[in-house]
């Protein structure tokens, strides 16, 4: 686990947003046998974080294992908890793999697709650092609320 | 098989449908050996229909086999198809089960969600009856076109 003191420093500003906190929290609802329990938070977020080097070391087809498929449901669920949180709506977020590490990511807000992914390579799932994780969650989250603000109806059907 | 004289006849008016015609080419593509190139149309819609008493004889609990998901996911094919084919708009199915057999099935047309199930003893997965089928179908195919009736924006989008 040598890398991920370089993939992730303690005093990473991601680390205190929202959204890197609701991570932690949805890391934390998996875990339970709480093994994370005195892992510090960088730590708990440190296999979201594939650099270039780690990548090149994963074959290039392959099925997710089990655990990096919690982990995208875990980024998911996250994103959902956000998008309930800013709408006051809730949020069902729905990952479905069919074969060999392609998929379908959705969130639904009422009769409302506010997230709509198609999954590749999720045996390869991971950011490059994790500012680049909470950009792509922004660019997820202002586009669901885009969507939102502007089919209300459909929202809160 | 016996049950299966019993269960649909061959003259039975729902074979005629368009959703019973529906449902035979969706098994037809899934049946990549060529099995049932000489079946009847009856028997090969036979596996959607349970009795009571086939059903008694199935245990409450259970996790679905990949023969009952794969009808479970031919049945949704259909109502997406049959959709498609009156919306003239893409509808796309999406099947996924979490655990013994619960699970949610959705089908999404542009940002709108036209059909949203919560499935339940998927193990179980059958009707009591042909018409049966063929009604619960009607329903969703109505209640999908009168969300694309009411929001046509989402559902082009």
């Amino acid at each position: 686990m040598s890398e991920a003191a370089v993939a992730i420093v303690d005093d990473d500003p991601v680390l205190e947003t929202d959204f890197a906190k609701e991570m932690v929290r949805q890391m934390r609802a998996i875990d339970s046998y709480g093994s994370y329990d005195d892992w510090s938070v960088a730590k708990i977020l440190m296999p979201f974080v594939l650099t270039k080097q780690m990548r090149r070391e994963i074959p290039i087809v392959g099925d997710p294992d089990e655990v990096t498929m919690a982990r995208v449901k875990v980024y998911y669920n996250a994103i959902a908890s956000m998008i309930e949180a800013r709408s006051g709506l809730m949020a069902v977020p729905m990952v479905h793999l069919s074969h060999e590490g392609f998929g379908r990511a959705l969130i639904t807000v009422g009769k409302l697709v506010v997230m709509d992914k198609t999954l590749r390579d999720v045996h390869r799932f991971g950011f490059p650092e994790l500012a680049k994780m909470k950009e792509e969650a922004d660019k997820l989250l202002t586009k669901a609320a885009e969507l939102i603000d502007a089919f209300p109806e459909v929202a809160a059907l």
